[in-house]
Parts: C-alpha cells; sequence; structure tokens
C-alpha cells in the first residue's frame, strides 16, 4: 500500500552504472541522492518547462531500506507532491527495485529558485496549479 | 551555538572539486552527501580500524542552508555521536563555509554491518565505548 | 562511415542524469568515462559473465567531438572489439548524440584482472574467442 | 626522470574521498579524471582568474599505471604545458602516490572557449604569454 499523493506524480525507470556502486559492492548512499533528482526532476518536466521552474532542494529525508546492487539492473523513482506551500512544495519519494521490494523512501521539500536574485520566489498561481495544490 | 555532542566527535576540511558543482553552478545536492559520509568515515577512523568497524547509512536528514560554491574553496564537515544503540549509532553533521556560514545540518542513522552476513549486527561493548556510549 | 570492427561489438544507450552535467552547463569530461565503461561492461557482459570476466583500464585515449547536454536526454555508446592480445583487448568506442553526431570517439586497453593477485592474467582461450580473435 | 615542461606547471595534493571508490576497491577509472580536472584547473588558475579563462578539453590521453586505494589518503597530480597552439594547449599531467609511485600518466589537449558563441577561440597574447609561449 502505498502513501496517497494529494497532486502530481511520476515514475521513472532508471538503469544503474558501475558508477554507481562502492567498495561495500552496491549503489552508494550519495547516489540515491542522485537517482532521487531525477525523479523530481520528471515530476517538475512532466509539469511544464524544467528550465523555467527552477527548484533547490531544502530539505531531504531518506529511510535506506535494502540495498541496490548492479545485478538488480535498475529500479523505479515514484515522486508525488504531498504539500504546496507560498514558495515550496514538499514531495514524497519512493525508490523501488524490480522485484518491487522497496529500496529506499523519503521526503524532499524543494524551494522555488530565482536564477537571477539566487534567492526563494513565491510559486506562481499556474505552478500551484500544475503541482496539484487544493 | 552548536549541538552539544554525547560521545566522540571530529572535523574535518574537505577541499571542492570542480565536479562537485552542478548546472546551477553550486555543489550539487547529492555531493553533500559524499562529505558528510567523509565526516562519518572521519569520526569512525578516529575511533579504531574502518575496515574492521563498517557501518551502513539507515536514515538521513539533511537541511540546506546555504549555497556552497566553487570560490568557497572548502568546507568543514563536523560530525559527533548523539546517540548509541544496539545496532546503531545516531550521528549529528553540520557543514560549514569558510567564513563560518552554516551550509547545511542534519542527522544520520548508522547501522553496524555484518559484511558476511550482509546484514546488521548488535555493536560491541569496545564500539560503544569507542563511541562514547554512557 | 563507421571503424570496421574485428570481433564482438555492442552499443548500448544510456539515459542521461542532471548530476552529469557541470557548471558548463553540458556533460562533465569525466562522466564521458562514466558512459564508456557502461559500453565496455555491456561489451564484457555480452560475451558472458562479467563478474567472471574481470578487466580493469589500463589506457584510453578519448577526443571529445561535441558537447553533450541535458536536452539530449541520451547518448549511444558502440564499443567494438579492435585487437586481442595475450593479457589485454583494445576496444573502439564512439558515443553519439541521439540525431547521429559524433560526441566523442576514442580507444581503450584492457587488461585482464586476477582479483585475488590484483595484477594482469593471460586471456583464456574461451575469452579470447568470445572476443573475435582471428 | 620526469618530462621537460616547457611553460607553466602546477603540482596540487587532492585527498581521496570513499566516493572515489568503485566495486574492485580503488579509485574508479573516471574518477581519474576529475583529479586531472583539479589539476588543470590549478594550473589556469595560477595563471589569472579562472572563470574569465575558460578551456574546454578537446582530448585525453591517460595511462593507468598503478591502482589507488583509499589507504593511500591522497595523490599530487603535476600538470605542465607542453605546447600552446593558435586555439589550444596540451599539457602533460601525472598522478603520484603518496610514496612517489606513478599511478598514471597522460596528455590533455583544452581549447580556448568562448561561453557565448559555445565555440573555440583564438588565444589572446596575454594567455599565450602566461602559458610561457616561446
Amino acid at each position: 500500500m502505498s502513501p496517497i499523493a494529494s497532486g502530481a506524480e511520476t515514475t521513472i525507470r532508471i538503469v544503474l552504472r558501475w558508477r554507481d556502486m562502492d567498495m561495500l559492492g552496491h549503489v552508494n548512499q550519495a547516489v540515491y541522492h542522485e537517482l532521487l533528482e531525477e525523479g523530481r526532476g520528471a515530476l517538475l518536466a512532466s509539469l511544464g518547462d524544467v528550465r523555467g521552474f527552477p527548484f533547490v532542494l531544502a530539505r531531504v529525508e531518506l529511510d535506506y531500506r535494502h540495498e541496490v546492487r548492479h545485478a538488480d539492473g535498475h529500479v523505479d523513482v515514484r515522486t508525488f507532491v504531498q504539500r504546496v506551500g507560498r514558495t515550496s512544495i514538499t514531495v514524497g519519494q519512493e525508490l523501488t527495485l524490480p522485484g518491487g521490494t522497496l529500496a529506499a523512501a523519503g521526503v524532499s521539500v524543494l524551494v522555488a529558485w530565482d536564477r537571477e536574485a539566487r534567492s526563494a520566489r513565491p510559486l506562481s498561481d499556474a505552478e500551484r496549479s500544475a503541482l496539484g495544490a487544493a
């Protein structure tokens, strides 16, 4: 049973690379965050032009539930909007092995980013609507 | 004012690399986790042989407070034991810019790892003592 | 017109990740070598069990012909055996953009590796045959 | 005996990270290129403002002579100008283990880059002079 998403949601498949592995023979802990970034990017891309839709990460929580090995071949990353705030959104993410085993689950807070000012900016109504805010 | 550490603590300086940067011109969010891994490794290395002291990451929480740019040159990573459990330890971590600005702060839960069984194992008394358990 | 391969050959498609990009807004020069490693791994995997077929890289030459940007989405990596020696093989590699533009081309020399001895070992007849040696 | 440099030269020390290692327990082949990039950046930084002095890599040749393991702690990267052309420079690089063992040696061709035009540009006289052209 998966968490209920209150808005936009997307799942992508990511093929693992040799470079994702570390000395312990499994996907390195930092690489999970590269994979989750792909999921967040796919979610935002599904809502509009990513380059015109810049967000930076403000917070991440991640539970590592199961190691991912090269022989797993790929993982699926599900990303779903949990909350839409004034300048930020909270997304839930799950990283799943081919057989369905949950490898990691977490939450990220993304802040809308003004590239020129290098600071947070309020979400536009169009963005809030695309993200599925009630 | 920094959090109070209840046990072992260490701070390391890490020189930034060009490859740490991403398209937004700052250290990529996943790279913070590589840097924090260095801090955790240094903490464990200060307690004994790292290869004989294997831990895997079970959970991470990280707040990104300030971007890190290449011109910053380096960051300092402080890692301190917050709690010692039966099979795991909780460490706090802070990543600081040269001028003292806090760039990120978080908490990690490390599980003692049995390489052969590929599963969690209880901490030994020697490990608990080294980690500063009361 | 592509180089003539004298033996085994394989082409894989690799989806780009945000983390592959650097501050200049294109795939970082070191990442090409991660992508080429995927191609070499795929070639070896097509010949048998990769874990039982370990090689390490002895030399690489790479010409960067065209930048790869995130908007390109993916690249194709073609890897083909050029020469089979006593303890090493030489493979050619091409990295191509979706529209067919050659982004990079190079040559790698792989040495058969004895994991226990951590040194080079002679190729077996079975390996030489799989690699397409005349 | 080291190659003779005909112009500018610099050596930097780089501390290894856990993430530099791969499943074979040594620094991954692609990571060497991240480390060499640090050396090239240091050479260019020694000549002036790096942001105003952009180069992209056009070609790399690298011989892997000896594995680098985490226990080595750090490597030294020496970078020296070998040739200054109209739009490009050729630099030699050596990556050395703490005990002096040569771990890798290679050559890179860097092309002066026009950020706006995203294309090669001629080196200025000031750049040629800084690089040590005869």
